[in-house]
């Protein structure tokens, strides 16, 4: 944790803020907080500061904060990914809010299990959100968007989420490699089975451009920061 | 697992392959082998190609395997990372296998507790490379080399070890980026917590260059992907 992400209610009405519970535990035990200690803080959706620790005790940790500095640039990068193995979503959903990824689609596809939609990580996916950015020092969680259909996500949503900016998609045959990037995109990343004909010719129709990450089938979780890092430059 | 890795105890006089457990099962089972069906094999540190399945029971599998093809292209990359923790470890050892990293030393540092180095992951790593590389389709585990002193191996080994090709020191505080490549490299990935000074300067006066992915200070599993990702173009 390299941030302590801060909630509204984390707030007095002087405008210091006081923890308790788990991030109090973490501010004890790892960062070793003491009194004038400063530590990165950050409020949910907004900006950072150092925050000094005002008093510390078993109950609550109590910090002055002056929230003046913007969290960390974002890349500028949303994913369309066909919905992950609830094990590799466990992985994925703090990766991508630690990469600041602006918006996340997690969609259905023929090689996607259905029960995948019922996962129980769903229920923690904020938790896992704050993970990333407390990791990244960045305050501003993906948006998260699920659809259990993918063909009327692709032909009736798609250009109301993802108005401008390249459309790209990755996919092992694809002719050429990591496009040079200029401005925004949203990148489609398969199941681990890839995606079916029928998907591919979709997402082509709406402008999705292949591009290929290399001959090498990965994992998705290794597959969407590889993807983030090659379009990084 | 997208290829069967066979090892040498799996051929048979004829050369043909017969797997038992775990690879059989998997086979059976995800793959749905059955007479007559092609499953990509690979012999560890040899060549791939699409094995026939000559007959399967509740005991073993028989493939025909002709073994022509290379396995993927490798990115010409090795790591010098600081020992993660085993948790993370787990995650790593995979993902470098998958990403056809050649070579990754494992060294301590001064942010790296002690303890990472009697992990039980290391039992395990070798597995954990097969992991990735059945994932990948290649048959090349990374060399691993781990290293519990710090000044020493920088010292005495890593110019035996990295005769040639870029020495490039991933630091979040480096005012340049992703520096473009050509041919092979060594990329230095610290602790989660940053290399200490006295380190940062024993690896540039032997030859690293500092470079930044970025302002967010990433997990070390996500940093390695994503430098990765940011390497290969």
């Amino acid at each position: 944790m390299n941030l302590l992400l801060l909630r509204d209610e984390d707030f007095l009405p002087d405008g210091s803020a006081r923890l308790t519970g788990r991030r109090m535990v973490h501010a004890h035990e790892v960062l070793r907080a003491a009194e004038g200690l400063a530590l990165r803080v950050g409020r949910l959706d907004g900006f950072v500061c150092a925050g000094v620790v005002l008093r510390v005790s078993d109950e609550e940790l109590l910090l002055r904060v002056d929230l003046s500095e913007p969290p960390p640039a974002r890349p500028g990068i949303d994913l369309l990914l066909a919905m992950p193995r609830p094990k590799a979503l466990r992985k994925v959903l703090p990766a991508v809010a630690s990469l600041g990824v602006d918006r996340v689609v997690l969609v259905n596809a023929a090689r996607v299990e259905k029960s995948y939609f019922s996962s129980k990580v769903f229920d923690d996916a904020f938790e896992l959100f704050c993970e990333g950015l407390a990791q990244a020092r960045d305050t501003r969680p993906p948006e998260l968007i699920v659809r259990e259909r993918f063909r009327p996500f692709v032909e009736d949503e798609l250009s109301g989420l993802f108005p401008d900016g390249a459309r790209l998609l990755a996919h092992p045959a694809a002719a050429s490699g990591v496009p040079a990037r200029n401005g925004r995109a949203v990148v489609a990343i398969g199941p681990e089975g890839g995606w079916v004909p029928f998907e591919l010719e979709l997402l082509s129709a709406h402008g999705f451009v292949p591009f290929s990450l290399g001959p090498r089938p990965l994992r998705v979780e290794v597959a969407v920061s590889y993807a983030l890092g090659a379009l990084s430059r």
